[in-house]
């Protein structure tokens, strides 16, 4: 039995996780398919990639993760299949998976070039049906590897907003804003300050926020900031959404002053 | 074990899906339920048959596509149960299975009746927890067709906006907007211009665009007619929104000249 | 075989669920998921309460409900696992439970302490995946209840809004909106009126509307009230959105006259 992922921006409102499910359960009725998220913002890579790296770890090992956001579909991009200690790894070669990718470690690389996988005929428009879900589905029951098409060496990486030094303190970015209007930055747990108690947060707006370990820490409605749970320092309001009330978005610059 | 699908209009904010597929499994735990999308819009039947019939034929033989549009429910409106070479199709007679019926071969129609399969008692507004789900169900764990009830000749069918000639144009409508502002018509690939270099799509502003196979053959930003993933022509705009932009919505006349 | 159902105030545009599933299936892969809903309103527990108590007995017994919504999450408030004659219910103890529960023959109630079951490191901001996930994997695939944590009395009860009465009339009020625009009251079907020809609903604007069984027993746009399939009082228009017209929201007072 194959376990599988879907990440896309397909949206719920259509039918296109559904003809990508009915595709999957066509080669084995015996894969189980479990979706991480279909709301990506149409198009954004940098989106998808991060909601991918945020949660592949937490699957069983041998799972198969799809990701498909895909503004290129039907042009020369490339598709990869990655093989990695843990996972694989399916998608376009486009950067989406290369924050998860960044943290495994990587066995082969295979272009997706084997056309006998594919669901025939393959539109221009829709390689998550066509190709990407037979593909998976294939490995789920059993596929060598090897047979998904030639070997490459490299994968396409996303440019990732640098975290910068002023004195001692870290300049970051809001890099996603979660359901609950949270601002997760690109400030990881490993690099903020150890005595929290000491420690502020600067907003665009100079606003000045305290950092805490949890919500509750302060009042309702009053801000802080937190290392989040995908180990990202966030921006947050207890009770409350702090991307509305701060006016913050992705690339909003964040400081951290100890 | 029966595979079911999902196609409805009922949403995801509410439980209304999750009492489906808890009567469902306490019919049978083997059953396995895949959503196509429960984002139909509210009452809409014409969309519910496209989405249904732009998917289903990818699900393995003997699926079981339940369908539930219903603004009739509660009232007299018959419900049906479809059995074709391919599949069974379940779901109220109003000509939500009709688009996806075209096109299968049809063994039995059975009018839903057999009170013993309900999940009793028997609302007047939520048929789709007490009769449909359960009938699938049954049917999921190997109900013979004919003990859902009575047998019929005809199901329903959904009139559908027909294809016009003036001259050697092609006069169609736009029948669904996709999630990425994709604005889908009823011109089927095959009424297509065969040479589409020579072609072009008037919309309904009197704006001509050009007809092409994939979103990357024009830059970014710049519309295109292409045959979509479902067989049908749409008007694109490569990486946006082109049912924005052209203010184009379910209706909206569009020319094909050669 | 374990099967677990997930009600939380999550969403579905992040990876929260993804990463609830991924460590369930690294507990057990033989666990069965299904999501009852994901669109709580962000910390409204009385909603998510709702959810819960209209669906959770559909399922089959043995059935684990978790449920999270949780704006106390990180803090001191206790989470419970609670045992009944046919049902497991976890979460936080905050009254998101407590709907369900107060219908159910209670058997067991245990604070959920045990880390060893817990997905470590444990956060401050997502006890889903960390706690509620894993703790409801290990009940799926066969954990003795009493390995949870210590046993508890009680748990916290929702306050409800209670019905009056007003000479013969009865005073309620709305309590949810659904997808379609129906105001579901929190007038349960044994109060409503016997003789439902002679009754009326007022709703807060004075308007008087006509008590009936199913929607198209009145004229599309008209509206009426009738039981709806959770068995409780709702306002609603036929093909229409009742919330929208009348300015329905949660709190709106009703009153039912015979």
């Amino acid at each position: 039995m194959g376990l599988i992922t879907l990440t896309t921006d397909f949206g719920t409102a259509d039918w296109f996780v559904g003809a990508m499910k009915g595709v999957m359960l066509r080669v084995s009725g015996r894969n189980r398919i479990v979706d991480i998220t279909h709301d990506i913002p149409s198009g954004d890579i940098a989106s998808g990639a991060f909601a991918l790296a945020s949660c592949y770890k937490y699957y069983p090992p041998q799972t198969i993760h799809v990701a498909v956001v895909d503004p290129g579909v039907g042009s020369e991009r490339p598709a990869i299949a990655v093989k990695t200690e843990n996972f694989a790894f399916i998608g376009p070669d486009n950067g989406l998976l290369s924050l998860a990718l960044e943290t495994e470690t990587i066995q082969q690389i295979h272009r997706i070039e084997n056309e006998e996988l594919f669901c025939q005929p393959v539109s221009r428009t829709f390689h998550g049906r066509d190709i990407f879900a037979p593909v998976a589905a294939h490995l789920g029951r059993g596929l060598e590897f090897s047979k998904i098409g030639p070997p490459q060496e490299k994968y396409t990486r996303l440019p990732w907003p640098s975290i910068g030094r002023r004195g001692n303190d870290i300049v970051g970015e809001v890099i996603h804003i979660d359901r609950f209007g949270n601002a997760i930055t690109n400030i990881a747990e490993s690099m903020a300050p150890s005595d929290i108690a000491l420690s502020r947060v600067t907003l665009p707006d100079g606003k000045l926020i305290p950092l805490k370990r949890f919500y509750q820490e302060v009042a309702d409605g009053e801000p802080l900031a937190l290392v989040g749970s995908c180990g990202y320092m966030e921006i947050s309001i207890n009770r409350g959404n702090a991307a509305e009330v701060f006016g913050l978005s992705v690339g909003s610059p964040v400081l951290v002053s100890e």
